[in-house]
């Protein structure tokens, strides 16, 4: 057998943790390694003549047969990818943006050109997770997605439920220990997990979903007293990734934080972990989990994703169908305000007994059930805090009901996760 | 593309589930099915004819491709798999016995003739975990594994925790709800188990682990008390499947009940649930869970494994390498006496305070360091109870140290999980 030639367009964290893996396989040679600023000091020595500073010494270059992306963004990646898959190369990428936003064009392209991209690395780091869909679990019809894939909010999140913190505080904290960015905009407002659930929700459902019909929400407003008070009534608040698709194909994806009770797997995955819950038949329950990111874990993906390749490399009518990422049939959008959730409201007011009889009322009229209630200690001033988790009702008529509590003011309203 | 034609032999709960499930399935035909009693009521109906109580019209019949063994034990299932094999067919079995105790054999003739025998089904119930391990984990080196592999026995464990119930008074109720059978030795002496881990120790550890290597310890000694005790430290009691590998090719490998910490994704898989935390490199840790049974889940995973070679189905040069389980390289088993671990040693004692004192001495004297001693109110004779967990030390020392305490009664003695 032939050896099976790569290389790796962007060689930081994951490009090393591959490097230093693929020493291993005596079978796969990478043949070139292609970086931004070629000076910049490694944690790997590699031999002479390896690193370039010219991608297209690796996409122009017929010996190569996989190109491994990590540079991450749209631009140039997809120039790369695109060009190195029209010239017969296959891909492998840990890119969640660019599979969310331009996953259409890239799979078409792909099919065109006989070629595969493996992403196993793009979405929850090392946890086995788009194979296992592709392959093990082909028979299933997968319904529903609920994911933490977010390690940078998921740290937040559990270091200000274990230390009570505030946002701000533990952020601060994040990112002196490297977990968050300096501007960490794309972690905190959910544009991470949202990138990630939209192409999982497409594999999973083999229906293509867009980026711009998932929903979004992120974690900067919650409150360490949202999280103290979660806990008082079992949950525990987590940056959750959903998606479910009923029998018409109508589905429903989004990203916001969520009150998930402490008798399910997810209200225990913390810190960077990651994790995945599936519904589907005929499985099914299940619930993977694991590192998140990181040099090794990431690494994990790409090389699994390599060796697949190379399983199937040098047949005569090689690349498994069941690896093709092509979806012809479009999923429906829900709009958000057309979901049922069930919802945590935590309400000041300036005088408890009036506005509880307000609550209720303005919930009657909305058909709104309530499911628990608590008044938490009045204050000197005579305000009262309130939280309320309602039953399941439609977003637009909880929405309506927020608006019409004008007495008093609505510190935080959070989906409750069934 | 031909269709692909399949063999079932075995026809009970897992059975029924493959068959409704492969309906949805317009390119694999299911030709024939086995059955011991042809009269036997079904939940499915099957058209006139495909239902034989001979297995050999699936065997000899040479339009056959894969046959789904579901019989389970050894003999006849081995018979009619090892003939399948010589004519040719792929197998796809759900049969942990047989793995463990004839993989070798198996996987060796399956090599000779050029086909593959899958068995995702066989451990794990629904859950995703040999496919995973053999493509897009590929590039680790796994090099422990604890896991819960035996539905019944979790169950049993669960209840007895969650109601304060006995041992006994939990597995009659389990035999009533059908989660436990009339002899229930398979389930709760931890044969099952056994079975399951030996096959995937040695898929996992690319070596082959005997199962008479590995050490059994079933549940049936564990009494309320422990369930009470553990959980005031922070434990849990489960049966563990553990097994690890040391650089030299030692392989540890076991089951047996284990206080295991409430910190930990496995002291949270409750019921019937089942899981398998990994540890590797590049990896680092993950967890697999989900339904560890039951007629649609483990039918996701027969037809997960039908799927994989229907993919491959047809080729010039087909069945990925990497879909093959042969191994000839062997673990070096290692002893239970010479393993280290921490123990939970609960005591009963006539005079709690010279038996402390005998505790500290006789431990010191093994170089055994305690990490926690607590001693439980005297109850009306005069008699304590203590608790005791140590640190970590040699199992034949603890076994030795347990000898001495003679003035006392040890009535329980169990591994503590790191």
């Amino acid at each position: 057998m032939s050896k099976l030639r790569i290389g790796i367009i962007g060689f930081g964290t994951v490009g090393t943790g591959v490097y230093k893996t693929l020493q291993d396989f005596k079978d796969i040679e990478i043949v070139k390694i292609a970086v931004k600023n070629i000076n910049k000091p490694r944690s790997v020595e590699t031999p002479a003549g390896m690193i370039t500073d010219n991608p297209y010494e690796i996409i122009n270059d017929s010996t190569i047969d996989v190109v491994v992306e990590l540079i991450g963004g749209i631009e140039p990646a997809w120039e790369y990818i695109s060009t190195a898959i029209k010239n017969g190369k296959h891909i492998v990428t840990a890119n969640k943006e660019l599979l969310a936003k331009k996953g259409e064009e890239l799979f078409n392209l792909a099919e065109e050109y006989n070629r595969v991209c493996l992403y196993e690395a793009a979405i929850a780091g090392g946890i086995p997770i788009i194979m296992p869909i592709k392959t093990i679990l082909a028979g299933n019809k997968i319904n529903k997605i609920q994911a933490i894939l977010n390690g940078t909010t998921n740290y937040i999140l559990t270091k200000m439920d274990s230390d009570g913190a505030s946002y701000e505080d533990v952020l601060k904290e994040a990112q002196a220990l490297g977990y968050a960015e300096t501007d960490p905009t794309g972690d905190v407002e959910g544009f991470d997990a949202a990138y990630k659930i939209t192409t999982l929700a497409t594999l999973a459902f083999k229906k293509r979903v867009k980026l711009e019909n998932v929903y979004r929400e992120g974690i900067t407003k919650i409150r360490k007293e949202d999280m103290a008070q979660a806990n008082e009534f079992g949950y525990k608040i987590k940056l959750i990734a959903n998606a479910s698709i009923d029998d018409n194909g109508n589905a429903d994806v989004r990203v916001h934080p969520m009150l998930i009770s402490k008798d399910t797997t997810l209200a225990h995955i913390n810190y960077v972990t990651n994790a995945v819950a599936m519904s589907g038949h005929p499985i099914g329950d299940i619930v993977l989990s694991g590192p998140g990111a990181g040099e090794f874990p990431t690494a994990s993906s790409v090389v699994g994703d390599i060796l697949a390749i190379q399983a199937e490399f040098g047949k005569t009518d090689y690349m498994l169908p069941m690896m093709r990422c092509h979806h012809d049939s479009k999923a429906n959008p829900v709009h958000i305000d057309d979901t049922y959730n069930k919802y945590y409201i935590s309400i000041t007011a300036p005088n408890a007994i009036g506005v509880i009889a307000k609550i209720g009322s303005i919930c009657a009229s909305k058909n709104i059930s309530l499911a628990s209630i608590l008044q938490r200690e009045v204050l000197d001033n005579n305000t009262a805090t309130i939280v309320v988790i309602t039953e399941k009702c439609q977003e637009k008529l909880i929405k309506e009901a927020v608006k019409e509590l004008d007495n008093c003011t609505v510190d935080s309203l959070i989906r409750v996760a069934e």
